[in-house]
């Protein structure tokens, strides 16, 4: 696929955004091809996937160069084939971990506070830098604001302004910021604790975490208590649970 | 407007509880006044507005002296009052930041807790006294509770105790603490970097933020796709976007 | 009660699990015994509840033994009967305090995120192990991910690993992480903290801010705001206003 790089290391699969001339930046065709990217590498045995990017950003998120000017029903429909790329990432079975080696802003930080984890280099930097411009970032909020407390959500998305990868771990943005140069061993080694363990088990929990975080307590609570008993009779439950009790390593079934 | 003295400088409005004595004790007429100070500001072309007290508490919160024997149905029309005070608040189309002096407490914890951002001298402090009293700050806790996490408010609303302003910061209740002879500088930096773009853009997206955190991803997500897609179409939008592809300064729509 | 150890000292009952053998771990007598405690204790004039452990952990969750092999039905049930523990500990007028000594994981994990505070030994740690087996915390998701950020609660979650009490403290899943030889004091000195005042008003205060953080923040001040209004009725909030008016000690009625 042009512009997105995809590898298999072993049971891990790592989309690679690849436009460094434009930072990156989401054209339609773009957002298509790694949504497509995301939907495959969802499909395969795959236990995990890295969201990684090269040149000098992450990703710059829309490309101006395709807003100025789009009717109304254009940047709808952009918005809408952006946000199907946020959703497949939080929907594939894998646990996604964004590794982030360099400038992410709005749709590009978007994509970070999507992904369930995300590790940084220390000289990576975040920003919605809507707020500071004629366009405000609603979008991006969405997730931002879901990783992050209302006061920093306000301050990122009025300023517009960089925070550090620092401050980003520090508010919950992402999970690790690490040396510039330890970042893609950090990243793998987040990903592979991540993905020990039965990954049917895994891809279930990962569904449900997102969904019962959106309800009221009780709620979520009815939900889950439903999720964890049908969970219950399945192969890899029993299997954990017996190997446990057997004091013998599992096997999982595939 | 007596108890109340807005000053505007520039595309400032800073709006200062002046009742020393009472410790800005939030009565029905202060509540009032403060309330049609910020309709005021609200409707002017000013771009901020910083909410500051004067004299030894920033608010000690509602007035027990009106409280004490009062009706249930006066009480309720008092925490009415106060109530749309918060909303208006969050309801102008300026950014608000709250700069702190000194004790916040109770309604005066909440005043900080609902403005957009806050910034706070290292010598002032943060309670909801309720707690400890025989009367719980049911409804500060409501702003105060979306601003730091669970154990946190159970915390304050439980002990009813005071937390400096690092910890404060620390917790996410304000943005920054900043010592004594910095407060003015920092909330005024804070306030020109949140202030910059185009203000209506700013003010849908700060409405906007508002009306999403409190919905399901999803369903937040269908609502920003629509408000980003109508605003794409603004004179702010486009001017930004064409100003950034020219390589040039924007120049905002009034 | 067997294995569950009930004391009362002055206002406060400790409620301590004494399962020492198997880790505490939750088969359905233990936490119908359990449940049977804090109800109990939350009918007593107590003003606040420990939850203390024996014996090398915390708690270790639910027993394999009971869960490895049962029928959809029974596994629904027992989870049900966990919930209602986690309910009640949320339901009891009384505050409640976890004094977390040792490891608490999965649903013991989940008992810390349910008590209204927690202290723990430094040399405690904190996790949801299932995501690394092969049956994944749902349940026990439901409060941790109420109390720590989003990318924080996916990282517990999915790779199932121990975090330490400091970092507990720091994402908000405790209150504080004290040296092993002060979590008895710590834990006596937050409480004395957190039950000072009326216990009828506390008892309404720690109910109403667990109903209003589940809504919206316009429907949580509509219900907060009647709260506060018919509670300023109470003979315990008329007692806190006049005695701070008048300068006394309060005395609360019983």
């Amino acid at each position: 696929m042009s512009d997105v790089l995809v590898e298999r290391d072993g049971p891990f699969i790592t989309i690679t955004m690849d436009r460094p001339r434009r930072r990156n930046a989401l054209s339609r065709d773009f957002l298509l091809t790694l949504t497509e990217a995301f939907r495959e590498a969802g499909g395969t045995d795959a236990r995990g996937i890295v969201l990684a990017a090269n040149g000098p950003a992450f990703s710059a998120g829309h490309d101006f160069a395709d807003m100025a000017g789009a009717a109304h029903a254009d940047v709808r429909s952009l918005l809408q084939t952006c946000t199907d790329l946020m959703r497949t990432i939080q929907s594939v079975p894998q646990v996604v971990v964004a590794r982030v080696h360099a400038l992410a802003t709005a749709a590009g930080c978007q994509l970070v506070a999507s992904c369930d984890l995300a590790v940084a280099a220390e000289s990576a930097a975040f920003a919605a830098p809507g707020g500071k411009g004629g366009w405000f970032c609603h979008t991006p909020m969405v997730p931002i604001s879901r990783n992050v407390g209302r006061k920093r959500a306000m301050e990122m998305a009025l300023t517009g302004d960089v925070i550090d990868a620092r401050t980003a771990a520090d508010w919950g943005l992402i999970n690790y910021a690490v040396p510039d140069d330890e970042l893609e061993k950090a990243t793998r080694e987040l990903l592979e604790r991540a993905t020990r363990g039965s990954a049917r088990s895994k891809a279930l929990g990962k569904q449900a975490l997102y969904a019962q975080l959106d309800r009221p307590e009780q709620d979520a609570y009815t939900y889950a208590i439903e999720v964890m008993a049908a969970s219950s009779q399945t192969p890899e439950a029993q299997e954990g649970m017996r190997a446990f009790l057997d004091k013998r390593p599992p096997t999982w079934p595939a």
